[in-house]
């Protein structure tokens, strides 16, 4: 087999089978395939696409290019991922919420980059708390408390990270297949048995186009089946950020207050949309029943003390759940509204870009970040305001300024309210045919 | 200026300026682009094409990417191309024509690879000829006897070199943009005023299609125009090799015999109309008066003359021209028909496989070649032939079993005659519009 041919092959649009699509990977990662005949080969696929049965082949060959996670706690175990947006801090009420269900996770999360951040960042914002956890320790977490959540290491999926740094600098990254296999090339090494993917889409989201977003969700849902899992994907706006916050402390804090039953109307939402997902292909009940147990978590309090757990046994100083006022912020700063009206439109890329210039994000990997650092909203879209009042709380310890004028550049105000759209567009698998 | 954006504008169909094509080019040479980049971009260009100023500038590029060659003759100074061919010896026809005629020239041509045969190969038959001249050298010759014809230097066009590894190995090098500025960007290093192309379409041919080859010569006779130079090209039928020998110095032979006003009547009939391309775009006269010229320039004695007068200057023992016989040949075997009938047709890819399979070409570059091996052949496509008659006498210091079967597994025979096939089958450029 030649690595030429295979090119050829996709340039010509034919589909590549299982045995050709190994030898690129497991070429890729021996290094017996040069970057520049992958790069050629990314770039064909770019063009031509691939179908269903490639996509899987290629998921099944980045999870079988490293180590696998298999851990058995007994009884379901699920994952849940999002595609990236600003402020989406989910992770952290979703699996608190099928934890103190019974629904055992060993979640690995990413770190932020650019405008979006990452649940390990913020998880990080608590005191002690450690996300470098080994293996063996997590699975002891896990056995303990129902879940833990650490960061991704190394040995899981390496052709990924082999895959994306190439695709990255060679304009490859917007390629249906090749997104759909690097998210669940990456979760299916994991074995879970339910994963519920959030594919986000809109001005704050990778994925800008309804219809891409769609295709990539049906995408995930059809190789996860392949692979044998319970898969379902919600397709959410992403319009704007979720929540009032964006940074990590401050999304920690949100996050622990809706655990708390005090949360934003949109996250709780979503929040109980995927938690309920989850249940559901947990075999806990039909929808309905599925979406009560979810709120009753909440409510109860049940959720709050799985996420307690977690964090005592991760090394974190739970008394910031109690007082979040012990959350270290930097210094804050006011942006108030140049005119009066309603908040029509927002660029939540935008928002999620002004975080980052205040330090609550990364520009490239490896960049430090302050964890302290991000904006507060006052306003959302939708949200009447009147001239001079504040529209939102920068946190950080330089670049307020500009900070401030990029907000106000991100944010349309006019007379007329905007019309309301769905936070929930589509639901794409869960127990039906997609 | 960064390279992922000028993959990204290609990928996604726009039209990449000059500048973003010399950061291209010059990056590549510099090794500040990664090849991974460029054959990435290389990749889109296949799908996305580029438009004739694309083309053009890219052919600027690499003709500018390192030294060039620049002789003040006097007068005109003409150059031909061909796109490679099996039997194709019409450059020690063509030149000799023309230089006879007073116009220049100082010609690199390149070696045999894969089917093909080289112009600097079968002069290399000549005994003691050398084609390494360095550019004094071939300047002087060239000054003497109105013509040489040399190797390949490195310094040239050094980009060509860089990109064709890329293309070999990524299966980008299908593209006629792609392909025209190669061609034309080593053309243009040598400052001739005009350029004359035999792009070859068929079994023997690069280019299958008459389609694809008619769409070549179009954009090299665009690029040499934006560049200033007088263009033409023939496209010619490659279904079948070029006069009767296929090898280094059975082709040389051929060549002489045509020059002595013996040559077969194909390659007199294309040698002539190359040539007198050359010397209508050099004002010598309307077509019928050049086709005169070139003719007479043959049955005189003039070109022959010329042609000796360079073998000389090179070195060569110039002998050989008088008695063909002191050409060194290796051991010969017949190749006879299985059956009666007419040769319908031939692969002429594969004759010039068989001819390789001798050891007259080489498989990869730098492989060693015996300059004596090859075909030479008895019936051509259209003749009828007796069973039992020979067919071609190979001439091979081994392998010889093997490449009569395989000259007759490429030959086909029956009973009705083909349809005869003209041997120009195009012409486009010379002092009208394209």
């Amino acid at each position: 087999m030649r690595m030429y041919d295979i090119i050829k092959a996709k340039r010509d649009g034919a589909e590549l089978n299982r045995e050709q699509i190994d030898f690129f990977i497991k070429g890729l990662v021996s290094g017996a395939v040069p970057s520049y005949q992958a790069s050629a080969l990314l770039m064909a696929i770019y063009f031509n696409g691939m179908t269903d049965e490639e996509t899987a082949n290629l998921t099944f060959a980045i999870r079988d290019s490293g180590k696998k996670m298999t851990v058995d706690l007994g009884g379901y175990r699920a994952d849940k991922h999002s595609t990236g947006g600003v402020g989406d801090k989910t992770s952290l009420v979703v699996m608190p919420i099928v934890a103190s269900l019974g629904i055992k996770s060993v979640k690995m999360s990413g770190r932020g980059l650019g405008h979006t951040g990452g649940t390990v960042d913020k998880l990080e914002a608590v005191k002690g708390l450690r996300t470098d956890l080994s293996l063996a320790e997590a699975e002891s977490v896990a056995r303990r408390t129902g879940l833990t959540i650490i960061g991704q290491t190394e040995e899981l999926a390496p052709a990924d990270k082999l895959l994306y740094a190439l695709r990255d600098v060679t304009a490859t990254v917007d390629s249906i297949p090749l997104i759909a296999s690097s998210i669940m090339g990456k979760k299916l090494t994991t074995d879970d048995d339910v994963i519920v993917l959030d594919v986000k889409t809109g001005s704050g989201a990778f994925m800008k186009s309804l219809d891409e977003s769609k295709r990539l969700a049906r995408s995930c849902v059809k190789i996860g089946r392949a692979a044998g899992k319970r898969m379902s994907a919600l397709v959410t706006n992403m319009d704007a950020p979720l929540g009032y916050a964006i940074g990590n402390a401050l999304e920690v804090i949100e996050a622990i207050e809706t655990l708390k039953g005090r949360g934003p109307s949109d996250l709780v939402d979503l929040s109980v949309a995927l938690a309920a997902e989850i249940a559901f292909l947990c075999d806990l009940g039909n929808k309905t029943e599925c979406e009560k147990l979810c709120l009753d978590a909440l409510s109860s309090g049940k959720a709050l003390s799985t996420f307690r757990r977690m964090v005592e046994a991760q090394g974190g100083d739970a008394r910031c759940i109690d007082d979040t006022t012990l959350f270290s912020l930097s210094p804050r700063s006011e942006v108030r509204s140049p005119r009066s009206g309603f908040i029509q439109k927002v660029n939540a890329e935008g928002y999620g870009l002004t975080s980052l210039m205040l330090g609550a994000g990364r520009s490239k990997l490896g960049d430090k970040i302050d964890l302290g650092a991000g904006i507060k909203l006052c306003r959302k879209v939708g949200d009447y305001v009147n001239k001079g009042e504040v529209i939102a709380v920068l946190y950080g310890k330089s670049g307020v300024d500009e900070a401030g004028k990029a907000l106000l550049g991100y944010t349309t105000i006019g007379d007329e309210p905007p019309s309301p759209v769905p936070l929930i567009l589509d639901r794409i698998g869960g127990k039906e045919e997609v």
